[in-house]
C-alpha cells in the first residue's frame, strides 16, 4: 500500500478526524467528496471546486465507461489529467448506476450485463472489468464491484446479495491493479440486518482492504434506520482504516454519520440542488425559485465566503433561476459545495477540540431555526 | 456630457483606434461588447468576462424590462450592482427584440405594444418609456428607440421606417435622463439605400448625439451588402464621435467594419456559439461536437491564453459537449470571448502602428487556412 495511508488524529466519542495520504495529496477527514459524474463536477471549474475546500472528488465508472470510455480516458492521460484535477479521485465500481440507470440489465454470478442508457450499446461489468476500468481511469481509490441490495429486501434476499458482494469483493481484490498510492476499498452490505452487516464486515476484513465503505444505504430507508445500521455496522470496522458512507447525504445525515464514526462521504445533492435553485444554508435549505426572494437585496447567506454570497443578492439569484441562466447553476452549486466543505471543516475542528456534541447541537439548532427572517 | 468623452488616438485609412471615457471606466476602441442579455453574460462570471479583456458589456432592455423588470433592477441598485459588473454597460432600446421575440406586437407612431413572450403580460414601449427603463437600469450608454427596418424593404418602406426612427430619436433625446458620464446614441437607419442612410445620418446629427450607431444591418443582407452600406454611411458620420455597428458579427465582419471606420460592436455569436459547441479560432470555426476531436489530445488553439486552451484537450471539450455538460458552455464561451477580445486588441494595435492592411491580410489568411491539421 505504498503511498497510501490513514491516520486518526483525534477522536471524540465514536467520531474521528484524521488524514488520508495519497501520492496526489492529502484528504482531511471527515471528508466530503463532490461528485464529478462524467469527468466534471457539474457547473464548476476544477480550480473552483478546490477553492471550496475539496481534497478529493468522485468519478462515476458507469458514466465514464459509456462516455468517453475508459480506454479513451486512458489515452488522454487518465482522468486527473483529462479533467484538470491533479488531486485525489475516488471512482465507484459502476455497479450502483448500472442498476439504477442502465437498460435491460441482467445480473448473475459473473457480473452484470446491460445496455447503455445513452446509445443502447451492450456492456458487461464484472469485478475484473470494473478493476480494469478503474485502472484505466487511474483513480486513487478504487471500489470493489458489489450489488447495492435494493430496499426493502427480505433477510434471505439481503443475505444472498451480501454473499454475492463478498465473492465479488474477493474477485475485485484479486483483479485490482496496484499502483503507487492507490487503494481498493471493500463495501459492507447486508441491508438493515445487523448480523448480516457484521458478517459482511468480517468477511471483507478477512479478504483485507485499506478502507471500508458502508453501502446499501440512502436508498429509501430513511435517516433513523440509516443511523441504526451505522450503529450496528461501524463497530465491526477496524479503527485504523477510513470508513466511507456511500451516497450520503443531507447535511444532518453527514453530521449523524460522523458522530457514528464515518470518515468519508459523497453525494450529488449539493451539485444537483444547485442546478435546481435549491441552496443549503446554516439555517436549512432555501429554494431560490420562491417568489419571496424576488426583491430581497440580502446575500443568500450572511458571512459565507462563496462568490454567490459575497457578490450577489438573493433577488439576483432568484432572477437567474427563473430565467434559467447557467450562472444560476454555477453560483448556487458553488455555494452548496462551499456549505458542505465548511460543514466537514467545522466537524473536523470540533472533533479535534473535543467539543463535537456542542458543535452538533449548534448545527442542528441552526437548521431547525429555518430561513424565515423577513427582509 | 460631463464624464463621457471620445478621442481618436490613431487612424489608418478609414479605421481608427481611440478611447471612450466614462465615469465607470474607459473603453478601448475598436471595442467588442459581450452581450449580457438578461443581466448575465451567459455561462460566465463577470470577473471572467473582464479577464477576457472586455471593457463594456451590453444589456438587453427588452429582456430586463420583462424579467426581473426595470423597476426591480433599480430597487436592487441598478444593473451594474445587480450583476456585479462595475464597468460600463450599454443598453439597447428594446425595440429590436420586441420585433423579433414579442407576441401580438403592434407598432404605431406612439411606439410598440406587445405581449411578453414569457408570460403574455401586455407592455407598451415608446421612446419615452425606453429612456425611463434605461435610466432605471442605470446603464452608461443608452440607445434611442428606433425601428430596425426589416430586410428586404422597398425604398418607400425604408424611407417611412427611417423617418419614424428619426422622429423617435428626437423624442428619445427629449426624454433622455442625463446622469454623470452617461450618453445617448442615435441610430442610423435607411436599409440598403445610400441616400436614405445619408439623410438619416444628417437628421440625427441635427438632433445631436455623442455617438452614432448603424442599425438595420446583420439582418440577412449578407456581408458584401453590409460593407456596401458602411461604405456609403460612415462618411456621413462625424469623425469625433464613436460609431457603433449593432449586432455584428462574425470575426471577419468586424474586421471589415473596422477597416471602414466602425468603433464598437456587439453580438451574441461568441456566447451563443459557445453553448452550441462551436469555437472561434484564428484558423476559423471549430465544431467541437464533431467526432474527429474525440481522441485529439491537442488544445483547442495552441498559444491561446484562455482556460479552455491552457488546461484542456479538444477531446475533453468534445466529451463535455456530447455529454451536454455545463462546463462545455463555460469553457467554450470563455474561449470565444477571449478570441473576440484578442481580435479587437490586435486591430487596435495594428491601427496604432499604421499597419492595419498587413494585419488584416494575416487574419484573413489564417481564417482561410482552416482547422485541418491531422492530430
Amino acid at each position: 500500500m505504498t503511498g497510501f495511508s490513514f491516520s486518526v488524529e483525534a477522536t471524540d466519542g465514536a467520531a474521528r478526524t484524521g488524514l488520508i495520504r495519497t501520492v496526489r495529496g492529502d484528504i482531511r477527514t471527515p471528508a466530503f467528496m463532490p461528485v464529478g459524474t462524467a469527468g466534471t463536477v457539474k457547473a464548476m471549474l476544477p480550480e473552483s471546486v478546490r477553492e471550496t475546500g475539496a481534497d478529493i472528488v468522485l468519478g462515476n465508472t458507469y458514466h465514464l465507461m459509456l462516455r468517453p470510455s475508459a480506454e479513451r480516458v486512458a489515452r488522454l492521460g487518465g482522468l486527473h489529467r483529462m479533467m484538470n484535477w491533479p488531486r485525489p479521485i475516488l471512482t465507484d465500481s459502476g455497479g450502483f448506476q448500472v442498476m439504477s440507470l442502465a437498460q435491460l440489465r441482467k445480473l448473475d454470478e459473473n457480473g452484470v450485463s446491460f445496455q447503455s442508457h445513452i446509445d443502447g450499446t451492450q456492456y458487461l461489468l464484472t469485478p475484473e472489468r470494473s478493476m480494469e476500468i478503474q485502472d484505466l481511469l487511474g483513480s486513487d481509490i478504487h471500489m470493489v464491484l458489489d450489488e447495492c441490495t435494493p430496499f426493502p429486501a427480505t433477510e434471505a434476499e439481503a443475505e444472498a446479495s451480501m454473499n454475492l458482494s463478498t465473492r465479488w469483493a474477493r474477485r475485485s481484490k484479486a483483479a485490482f491493479r496496484q499502483a503507487p498510492g492507490r487503494a481498493l476499498f471493500g463495501i459492507v452490505q447486508g441491508s438493515i440486518y445487523p448480523h448480516l452487516r457484521a458478517r459482511s464486515a468480517a468477511a471483507l476484513q478477512e479478504i483485507g482492504f485499506p478502507g471500508y465503505a458502508v453501502g446499501g444505504l440512502a436508498v429509501g430507508e430513511g435517516q433513523a434506520r440509516m443511523f441504526d445500521v451505522l450503529d450496528v455496522t461501524v463497530p465491526h470496522l477496524p479503527h485504523d482504516r477510513p470508513r466511507y458512507l456511500m451516497g450520503v447525504g443531507k447535511p444532518l445525515d453527514i453530521v449523524g454519520a460522523v458522530v457514528r464514526g464515518i470518515d468519508m462521504f459523497d453525494c450529488v445533492l449539493p451539485t444537483r440542488s444547485g442546478r435546481n435553485g435549491q441552496a443549503f444554508t446554516r439555517r436549512g435549505p432555501v429554494n431560490l425559485r420562491n417568489a419571496r426572494h424576488a426583491d430581497d437585496p440580502r446575500p443568500l447567506e450572511e458571512g459565507c465566503r462563496c462568490p454567490a454570497c459575497r457578490q450577489y443578492s438573493r433577488a439576483y439569484l432568484h432572477h437567474l433561476v427563473k430565467a434559467e441562466e447557467i450562472l444560476a447553476s454555477m453560483l448556487i452549486t458553488w455555494h452548496n459545495l462551499t456549505h458542505y466543505q465548511d460543514l466537514t471543516e467545522g466537524l473536523r475542528d470540533a472533533i479535534g477540540k473535543g467539543r463535537l456534541a456542542a458543535h452538533v447541537a449548534a448545527i442542528t439548532s441552526g437548521y431547525a431555526r429555518g430561513d424565515i427572517d423577513p427582509p
